[in-house]
């Protein structure tokens, strides 16, 4: 019987790479009275659920960062598989 | 001394709220022949650091939710504070 994955895969940028949406927020906060706050980076989280087996699962995760979710000249990626 | 915190905020949609991002992922991901893919949802992690200390840093990452990252009527969220 095929088992259910719950695969994350979380997108991020390396460090060094601009992150505008990281910055506007940092700002927005700042206008609302956050002082204390010193960097804000934003992610992606991608949460898939899969038909398959928790080996195959993660090397479908692999397949699908290299192929979609992931630019690998400014991203990092962290990928959680878990059955469910 | 002030310690510096890490604050994980990951925000997604509420189970039922329409999630278009993630149906056109789950879209293109089909068409390039990941035929497993049952569900995809997408959501925000926003890492934030803070000059602060760690019960403090978790009540200013409510706050910051309340204020700005979050739309309760639509969005879930957890909360993760780590000190760095």
């Amino acid at each position: 019987m095929p088992c259910m994955l719950r695969v994350d895969i979380l997108v991020k940028f390396k460090e060094g790479v601009d992150d505008p949406e990281g910055k506007s927020i940092k700002h927005a906060l700042e206008l609302l009275g956050f002082e204390k706050v010193k960097t804000v980076k934003v992610g992606k989280m991608y949460t898939i659920y899969l038909n398959c087996d928790k080996e195959e699962g993660y090397e479908i995760a692999e397949s699908m960062v290299r192929k979609l979710l992931v630019n690998p000249v400014i991203h990092e990626y962290e990928i959680r598989v878990e059955e469910v």
